[in-house]
């Protein structure tokens, strides 16, 4: 274990994490040196490169807070969080397509009851949501948790601009109608620049790319004996849907945002000036039994 | 640019990053989304799976500060160094070998006369470290950069211990002497485990491994018209010369750290109990011409 050169230093270090006892560790491990050395090897960074990757790392790290996760930026914006999205979604037909959940979800959001405001207050074009879950070509599914969030009419989360004025906003979790419908009002999202003022924003500028989702909603939802499904209605005719920066656009979960007059609206709600309206029926996946 | 599986992402994000305006981030961003991504695929990660990666090297940029650099361990413990090192130096004959920098040294370390204690008042076995440099096959080099970095009889660096009462030890930068010659006075070094009170440290156990270097002294060595030196020197015998952590040893590094009677140092310093002397000469690689 000793006088290492470019090609023999890789089963040296394979070696050494076979002695893993987790197999799955092992195989992880094994696989992560194999792939890196590979990557090294076709770069053959100089010393002042590599003290650059260790250095974006770093600042990569730094950037994370409470309200902050670069890291998943990161993933998202080399696609790897997609992959990992694909690998784990070879779904049975008739179930909602997914997409990645993004570094802006917050554990428990606000519980709020069907048909409310989850944006009270908040100045934006009012937008009605509709929808239904169901067990993909089953029946409705009554009390299954719908989290849902999204951005303000600017582009930003309620997450990134928290302080003693500006608590959670334009997120909520609400429970699905015994029939599993459900419907809330909050405000139009908008297309917007993931985080760029770090490590990953000057990736995506030196890359050449510029740092724009198209406007969405995100959603996740659970029932019982069902996959957790972790999704986004994008807005159709976005400029974006083309060219999302962490290449989550699946074309089935695009709908139109309808512009819709003043007056009545369909959940009954009288309403002063034009609003939007976006329906969507989501179809949960059985569980899958593990063998 | 939608509807991606797990084969066709790849392709979407490399023609994303070929849009990169300097051909060298672009080479690089190609070559890592596609490493990356087969890792991805090979190992078919879980969501959880996939938190876990993300909290992880969160968690190894929060451990990074001044004087702790965790990025730089997992890089060595990957055997990710030594192969970028081994890439970097291929050298002519005669010139001294390199391994790693580790994390511990520090920029501009301080200038002490040659014969000098760079480890003045500190508890340990008194070592005198002589020795030269050269460039390869060629003359003695005056006033060359020596500059040194070691740790104390326990394994800890000067840099772990920093408080109001332990300032910079057991390293300094010395000039050689018209000949090329160089000399000092400190304490043995001993074996020691990398930080591993982190991720690197939790990795490391998962993997079954230990965390153990063989006792070294450092040293980095610069001389115009000469490739900057990085490099150890260990000490003949020690039980982790066959396991070192990062797989920084090769043979030509291993040196006896001889035992001596008190009495009468080579450098004529009368010493009043029994010492250790190690003796190095150094060869410098003339420095490529860039093309």
């Amino acid at each position: 274990m000793r006088n290492f050169d470019e090609r023999s230093i890789t089963a040296a270090v394979r070696e050494r994490v076979g002695q893993a006892s987790d197999p799955r560790l092992r195989q992880v491990s094994d696989a992560l040196i194999r792939h890196l050395h590979d990557f090294v090897r076709e770069i053959e960074p100089t010393q002042e490169e590599w003290s650059r990757a260790i250095a974006f790392l770093t600042r990569t790290g730094h950037m994370c807070t409470a309200n902050r996760q670069e890291f998943i930026l990161l993933s998202d914006a080399l696609g790897v969080s997609m992959l990992v999205d694909a690998i784990n979604h070879h779904l049975p037909g008739g179930a909602t397509e997914t997409t990645v959940l993004g570094p802006f979800y917050v554990q428990e959001p606000p519980e709020l009851p069907l048909g409310a405001n989850i944006s009270p207050g908040l100045a934006g074009v009012p937008l009605l949501v509709t929808g239904s879950v169901s067990s993909a070509g089953g029946p409705g599914l009554a009390g299954a948790a719908v989290d849902v969030w999204h951005s303000d009419g600017d582009g930003y989360y309620d997450v990134q601009q928290l302080d003693e004025d500006h608590g959670l906003a334009m997120r909520a979790r609400l429970r699905t109608a015994p029939d599993g419908a459900f419907h809330f009002w909050t405000i139009m999202p908008a297309a917007y620049p993931i985080p760029n003022d770090g490590p990953v924003g000057e990736m995506l500028a030196a890359q050449g790319r510029h740092p724009y989702r198209p406007a969405h909603v995100h959603f996740m939802i659970a029932a019982p004996a069902h996959e957790q499904l972790v999704t986004h209605v994008f807005v159709e005719g976005d400029a974006y849907l083309d060219s999302d920066v962490v290449f989550g656009v699946k074309d089935s979960l695009i709908r139109p945002f309808a512009e819709m007059p003043a007056g009545m609206a369909p959940d009954g709600t009288r309403v002063d000036r034009p609003y939007r309206h976006l329906h969507y029926d989501f179809a949960l996946a059985p569980q899958r039994r593990v063998a």
